[in-house]
């Protein structure tokens, strides 16, 4: 456990708190993601009880980012234009002092895809949520490391615990909150830390889950709660929704079904009791 | 209620029977739409029992749209050429006499949004549809209203009372059926109009069932239908598939999986028993 | 029946065996396809054991795709920077002979997509998997008939047995496996065929499915096996799948569900069981 939190059951109420919180502000979170994921994001925070908006023609977001309470970039299914639109969408939000969070997907994949995360980190994102292959790319791309996160595509090749001492260097040098998601998720702002163990395997075998929970951070993150706060809410509550979604379901496809009505249903008991941290 | 469906049940009997005229008829419906509602949107015209197909290149659409019964344009995740694909494909639709029915996501939400908005209205969509919020900025983009529509992303801030008045202005102002949609969907060619009370709060909490409501539209009007009968046939229809979903469900996952069905098993004596006129 | 496979039994070991393979190989697909089907296909690929990876842009294509096991490529939604993505791409799968498939979506629809599928075919697919009308169109396309297909949308307005012998001249001509696909899949390398008559007709009432088996081709062949054998597995597998769902559900939004979890769960008894050759 971390310095702050002294025990599960503080977190545990931190956490659902602040679900509390945000259902009751429904924070507008403008989101830039990749194709695959446009469907299952925006269910995925309208569930939880944020109100997404899908807008990233640069012609419009400098007037849209300022209205938002979050802003979310993620790199997947990349291209110029997109890179355009981020770049556009991160500067109109540091104008504005929009929060916003990166989900670097693919990181370390291509030469095109590193330099889009480079110029991204400049600008500065209060959260990096990624798996651990491309939390270390991230951290090679910010000079720390040699060593080359290797994802599989968007698949981690790494564990959790591979990564965290890097986690912790990249937050303390790019100043913001680090995940790293696995079957164990590893939270740090370089301070502080905390090791999250709920939630399902059956999650990785549902496209695009990992672009939500992004969402469903800069949705936390809406709400002006702290960085660090905001990443360890969104992440133990949406793997507790996973939780219960796999005792109801063993397969995909009614999965993803059951995960979403848990997610809309979760409430602050459930979390009390179920929240595992290591 | 309006001064031709002297009654409730002669518009159950209309909208049915245009449902199962459409199913026969099997229209195929060129979509022009969001990369949020591409899956559901497809979906919802498949299990209605339309032919849907996204096709949007300029290079092609001039070739595509004259096969077409009908035509949607859909201005979510507007980009340039977006913008521009709409030109394109709004002006094949009038050459070949192809209805078409614009969906103003976001109107009033930026410049570049009302722009391109502006630019349609010239297009004479045969059916404008979208929620209060949106048919207030489409009418403010008219000429007709200085009070803006403030949108919240793709959500409304007004109901449907507020826009009523606005919105038989706009239709006979731009010569077509609007329909302002909400908890009450509001209808009207801008000499008759109707109320439908039908529906469920969960359809708000699922993507794009807004964008899929607007491809309905579509199908019906690829019918031959008038505008005005078919986007009151649709709006019944669809909001009583909502109905029943959510005596099925009471969580937007399964609410999803259980309205693509109702949608699907639509019969005439469920809309005649429940379709409810204010 | 083929020359090679002697009975059913024999093709149902085979597909089983290669399913058992490929999930044990999780190959890497890389998979551009249209903006329908991203969710979907995503969903099959992963559902189905495979690591699928929506990789497009020209800037990065020719990086990612020497480690991917297989390429996939669908002409849906289909626009110049998608084709000059399509370009790049097989141009990299050639140079590193990484397998491809090519999903003719629309052939014959526009002569732009005409085009397109044009040049795609000097790339050398080792597989083309189509409906009846775009088989047909793809061999106009070749030179090999002037009936041109005439597909309604992403509609087959043909059936199979109509395209058998042309699907034939095609496969010899391009020297490729070609599948086309309907209430009976024909598969042919030029010198074998096969017919299969599994399935359910609710497949063709949810969205993309057929781009889903594209991929679902692709992640077939990525395990090295040759193209006439990954492509009847994967057909004779999916067509299974579907024929559970509809034991479980009659409407296509549970169908998709069901589906998924089908795909999922599908064991080597299921396909020895129930496959029917023709």
């Amino acid at each position: 456990m971390d310095q702050t939190h002294t025990d599960r059951d503080a977190l545990a109420r931190a956490s659902a708190a602040l679900l509390v919180q945000m259902r009751a502000a429904r924070p507008l979170v403008q989101v830039i993601t990749n194709f695959v994921s446009m469907d299952i994001a925006a269910n995925v925070l309208l569930a939880a009880g944020a109100a997404p908006a899908m807008v990233h023609a640069p012609e419009e977001t400098p007037d849209f980012v300022r209205k938002a309470a979050a802003l979310v970039i993620n790199t997947g299914t990349l291209s110029a234009p997109a890179a355009q639109a981020m770049d556009v969408a991160t500067a109109a939000a540091r104008t504005h002092g929009v929060p916003w969070v990166l989900d670097p997907v693919g990181a370390g994949g291509t030469p095109f895809r590193d330099t889009t995360i480079a110029n991204l980190l400049r600008r500065r994102p209060q959260v990096i949520r990624g798996n651990a292959s491309e939390i270390m790319a991230v951290a090679r791309i910010a000079g720390l490391t040699q060593a080359a996160g290797a994802p599989r595509g968007p698949e981690s090749t790494h564990d959790t615990d591979e990564v965290a001492e890097l986690a912790q260097r990249l937050a303390r040098h790019a100043l913001c909150t680090v995940a790293a998601t696995g079957a164990v998720d590893f939270v740090t702002d370089g301070r502080r830390h905390v090791r999250l163990a709920n939630g399902s395997p059956l999650m990785t075998r549902v496209t695009a889950l990992g672009c939500g929970l992004t969402g469903f951070i800069g949705a936390m993150l809406g709400t002006g709660a702290q960085a660090f706060d905001a990443t360890h809410a969104a992440l133990a509550t949406y793997a507790i929704a996973g939780e219960i979604a796999a005792e109801i379901s063993d397969a995909p496809g009614s999965f993803r079904v059951a995960f979403i009505d848990a997610l809309y249903r979760l409430d602050e008991q459930q979390i009390f009791d179920r929240l595992r941290c290591l």
